[in-house]
């Protein structure tokens, strides 16, 4: 396993990986017309996204595909080709790896499985692929991965149909293709804000070693997400990067396969062997000061975050749901993650007693339930975010949202949770449940920057994550 | 307190309760024809769903309500009334239950807030109305309380617009209206079928030990599920019905106000004291029997699976997802839940051949993803279904079910979910996104038995507390 770390060149320009995520022409081996298959997304995403490369579909068998000139195979296509996406079946891999070294592209990324993670005979062609490429310095991402995606440039190699994305500071670090099946999910409907995506798969040669040196490097990334069921060579350099890079970035870290059975199922489905125990990884992850996540709900809950929110500087959190009960149940979900319940100032008080039902209230978990049968749905949400504005002994608030009836005014909501975010007030929102929500109204306070999720625990685990940042 | 538990008839209609879940003839009071407040749902929804007892709207400024004749007081109805439901600002309450005392109705539920809760003046009120109500024999439920629901004829009091709902052996005793914002969400996405629920409120009078004395008896109730903050009187009496209870039916309970913070709450929105550590709490329910969860998505999980299906005899694990990360970390899960990997028979694996992309791959898990790359979805999931059915070494599935596409014989799947839960082998999906999927897919599977859960872990931690129930 070759670690590429270039210590005289630390730009992210100047990384090989760049080519991956910025090639200029770009030959996709086993693009279809056929759009009952998977790889019939690889092309067709390209296209409809208008990646701004140059694109050249590979099939013997077509004319052209997606609208777009076909060639036999790689060699008869006339122009340079900065990388090669292969996705044939495994046994025509290593000739289209021939013609990739014959036409000289700088780097393939191979989706096709079939190799190290089906026993001895696909160890052994796979040794010979990376034996060819890396005598003619071509280096691979693969294979049995999908990747890259770059939202700068439209670049999004991907078996589902994308049709838009949020542009954002968020880049992944996938050890397979588990995020596929919820690749529109996450954009749509979970609002994550994307900068790159990249799948290692079998790492026969890009490691997350080199991934994360160059997400380190990238400017456009401020939070690194990162999936991980083993580790490449003996670790130590890789705990040596990532704590470079938790010094500037924070770090997300699922390393699953912490069970036997789950170790046993990583090392069937990569080929990789899984070393180590699970409390090793657990201790050497935190010494480097990674952000272990538990599964991943959660590693997206804190991806999210971090890429919404700067860190927190302190841990007096302001709690507001539609029912005293929820309110219990918030409130222990935040002292679990560290949290204080923070107290109104006096002038923060006198201004919340214009909502009260006309009896005293517990003011933290604040209850919208019973003050809204008394006060119009618009005014108690307005109160209480206009109060938080102002009040300066909260740290954050957690606000449950029901934007789908009683709220006639929701451009004020929208507002008034995009003017927290402006003046670094924290603030968390959650919905019971997203579909039953006005669209609009989420997707304009996650527009201005204000995250929502789908419980309070959830919401208060993800603030929980950046308070134990910002003490650091 | 009054603990009224007869130990002569024990009988689910010759409890007190069974009033209030069969009123023959029902008051609402403070009945509006205002659509902007919560509470016009609680006629209108008797309204619309038909509900076949007697109804009358009491509200001194209206003629009609809903299209019903209104009255201006409860003792102006004509005829006798089992029920009163009585939701006006909480000083008008005395009077209304005065009113009550002098129709002579056999019970009330009373939904106001404003009184233990509140402080001493609130306490005070409801210790009077308490006295009044007592005196002259009547039960109550509340005050603080939006109860009953009863599925069996309709009968729901509730804030929200209910349109439907699917009837069932599932019935909630809660101590908040905390599933009130959900209610919608519960009966149509996530898909539950419901008996009974009662919301306790204050608990001035009728505490959980009636509640879970009455579904404890009622036949219709096959599962229990009780949320909690406290527990009236000392707790041993509460105790000993619950160890009695889980020898007849599953009960899960989740108790909040766990923390310092959670305890402080739960004290403010209802002025019960909270007296016991959660340690102390957590050992005496799991002594009497009970099934405790964390929060309330694996409240809602557990219920949902123990209504869907009878405890699992045996531990032995299959799963299959979309790709060979999400089995790893769903390896993860399954071993953490008690789970060992099932391993398919000889004759099992020939079948299972015939859908390998050619060549070897792991089996348990199986990655679906890699699978269809070169058979058809449909065939897939045919395959592994039909195999499992005929499997003698299974004990249940786990199943990445993706319904929105590359599925052209749904139908076929339907009738194979279907036919495992007939043979009582059991079977969970998970889907990534409820909203994405074919909603006729996942309408017709849960109809057919099959639980649908939203992750591999929520799926897989519901089965566990099944194998958990099953081996005692």
């Amino acid at each position: 396993m070759t670690i590429a770390i270039s210590r005289t060149d630390t730009s992210h320009t100047g990384h090989f990986l760049h080519t991956f995520f910025y090639p200029e022409s770009v030959a996709v081996v086993g693009a279809t017309n056929n759009q009952d298959v998977f790889a019939f997304n690889l092309l067709s995403n390209l296209v409809n996204l208008k990646f701004p490369g140059k694109v050249y579909p590979v099939n013997p068998n077509a004319r052209e595909v997606c609208g777009l000139q076909a060639y036999p195979d790689v060699t008869s296509i006339e122009g340079g080709i900065d990388l090669a996406v292969i996705a044939v079946a495994a046994r025509r891999v290593p000739a289209v790896v021939r013609d990739c070294v014959a036409k000289k592209v700088k780097a393939v990324s191979i989706i096709s499985g079939g190799f190290s993670e089906t026993g001895e005979d696909g160890k052994r062609v796979q040794a010979e692929i990376r034996q060819m490429l890396k005598g003619n310095g071509i280096r691979a991402i693969g294979p049995n991965a999908l990747s890259p995606i770059n939202t700068a440039n439209s670049f999004v190699i991907s078996f589902n149909p994308v049709e838009r994305f949020k542009k954002g500071g968020l880049s992944f670090i996938f050890q397979s293709g588990l995020y596929e099946p919820r690749l529109a999910w996450l954009f749509d409907t979970f609002g994550l804000r994307l900068s790159k995506l990249v799948d290692l798969g079998n790492k026969m040669d890009v490691t997350e070693l080199d991934a994360l040196d160059y997400l380190s490097r990238d400017p456009d990334t401020k939070v690194i997400a990162m999936h991980m069921e083993s580790i490449a060579g003996d670790g130590r350099a890789f705990l040596q990067l990532l704590r470079e890079t938790t010094h500037k970035k924070p770090v997300v870290v699922l390393k699953s396969g912490r069970t036997p059975a789950g170790a046993r199922a990583a090392s069937s489905h990569t080929g990789a062997i899984i070393r180590s125990s699970d409390a090793v990884y657990d201790v050497a992850l935190r010494q480097a000061g990674a952000i272990r996540v538990a599964n991943l709900e959660e590693f997206f809950d804190l991806a999210k975050a971090f890429e919404f929110q700067p860190p927190l500087k302190g841990n007096r959190i302001m709690l507001a749901t539609l029912s005293g009960g929820e309110g219990v149940m918030a409130s222990d979900a935040a002292y679990a993650s560290g949290f204080v319940m923070a107290r109104w100032t006096p002038a923060s008080l006198a201004k919340l007693r214009t909502i009260f039902p006309g009896f005293e209230i517990s003011v933290n978990p604040f209850d919208l339930g019973v003050s809204s049968q008394f006060h119009p749905f618009d005014r108690v949400y307005q109160t209480i975010l206009e109060t938080y504005l102002e009040d300066p002994d909260m740290d954050c608030l957690v606000l449950h949202l029901v934007t789908y009836f009683h709220l006639n005014e929701p451009d004020r909501l929208v507002k008034l949770g995009t003017e927290a975010v402006r003046r670094g007030k924290h603030i968390a929102c959650w919905v019971v449940d997203v579909a039953r929500e006005n669209p609009q109204v989420i997707q304009q306070l996650e527009a201005g920057g204000v995250p929502i999720y789908t419980s309070a625990e959830r919401a208060i685990r993800a603030l929980g994550a950046l308070w134990k940042w910002g003490k650091g």
